[in-house]
């Protein structure tokens, strides 16, 4: 099971607890972590899934694998930019969205746009013609986070 | 002037017709239009523009320059699937988004991120923590789309 | 009609002579050029294809517009970085390539890897085997190069 | 330690048996494989791999995680055509270069545009100006492939 955590290079300390638990607690159920593999959530997030003995993927923007923050196992080196997003949404079989701003809302986008499970923790809200959009499941903390993004990864294996 | 213009490649009959009278309008003050060169809100746009004698920029998701839509008059072959949505949000210097869905927010995440001037037409409304982020600037109809776009574009060339 | 022009962002007196006549004869016969958008070659060819009244196409690598050599009429800002070389060279309807180094075989290999017709002046020889691959077509100078370029797009077309 | 193996979706049957030779030979020495994620040598390589418990790194074109070979243990989904080219090159620390037609040329490109080095095995050879670029290490056979590219991946890292 690979689930993808996004969320901001730069972010407060609260989201930084929050990814980190995430991480910790995707790890503890052996589930592989994908993310930007910079700062902020993406380091956080690493640190828990490492601290469980965890495998971190760190879909890099750059051309330099020690970009990498030091808890990610596996660099994947794009040089593409923010482009990279795409693949951070688009490899994960759930998408977990802590906090973040316009680079995390592109890859939500991209994973709704996949048909790839989104669960939000204080993230973006998204409105259309004054009504919202349903599709970012909202979670309570961060092992409602894990558990809703690997349930509905799995059901979404099963269509 | 380059104004990018996004939208879903399915719409609705209103969504063609507002896209249509952008694509004239900015033709008639001499923009350049760029788009995701396919169907739907793109290909109203284009035909809108060349029926003004625009230029129409279509930055293509596939590998055939055939793809385009007929009112293209510059196609772009990226071969990189909805990648490409960081390009066409990119080039321009702002960005009118009518109605969309996933696609189309992610066009708006990344022309935000690069501090990129975004008009909305129907289209997205983002909130976070409960706030609306005002980032998207709200138009009235497509002449006051292209008119916001046209001086917010021109504000951030001088800044 | 579209033509590629690819080489080296440094690039020697002779092959900045040998660009700028390219850019200058295609030009003359309509051609709209499509290149990286930077120094060297690219600055060469779209100053040569500029004194003609042609419209020039730079695909640039990272996220700023004025990036572009100033002799470029329409930028496609892609913030991909190199990844963009398979854009430059699909977007040809044939590629002329002018000397070069490992950037200008990127995009000579992306576009043999899409049928698109590849024209040499002084660049790269492929060989596998012990035996050359005669896929890239050696022009005898800027005249010819575009020549080739031209007819082997119609070709192509027609195909 | 990071081993990109690169070479055609369609392979003979003696570059399948130099591709499975050399998966296997990269996971009993600990490294990590990185490949396309398809068939022909990369799907013979990710065997050979696997074979010896290794890890095995596909990066796809496509948009579906499902079109990795069954030996890929960790497909990134790119979604981005043979674009992914660059991130198959960049995301080693050496390339192995078996066969291959003009898709692997332009991994063999971005690599050495990376100064990644790369070690061919019955691949292209480069020739500028009638000479030969020496850039791509000839290899004897899959073990010397193997240790070349150790050898100069753990060299580059020493620059």
């Amino acid at each position: 099971m690979f689930i993808s955590v996004v969320g901001g290079g730069n972010c407060s300390v609260e989201e930084e607890r929050l990814a980190e638990e995430v991480g910790q607690e995707l790890a503890k159920r052996g589930a592989t972590l994908i993310c930007g593999g910079l700062g902020g959530v993406m380091e956080a997030a690493c640190r828990g899934a490492a601290s469980q003995g965890g495998t971190t993927i760190g879909v890099l923007p750059g051309n330099n694998r020690y970009d990498a923050n030091r808890h990610v196992t596996i660099p994947i080196v794009t040089g593409m930019g923010y482009a990279r997003n795409a693949i951070v949404a688009k490899s994960g079989q759930a998408v977990i969205a802590i906090g973040g701003k316009y680079g995390t809302l592109s890859e939500i986008a991209y994973a709704l746009q996949s048909d790839i499970p989104v669960v939000g923790l204080g993230t973006w809200s998204l409105y259309k013609g004054g009504e919202v959009d349903g599709a970012i499941v909202t979670a309570e903390g961060p092992v409602d986070a894990v558990e809703k993004a690997i349930s509905s990864a799995r059901k979404a294996m099963r269509t």
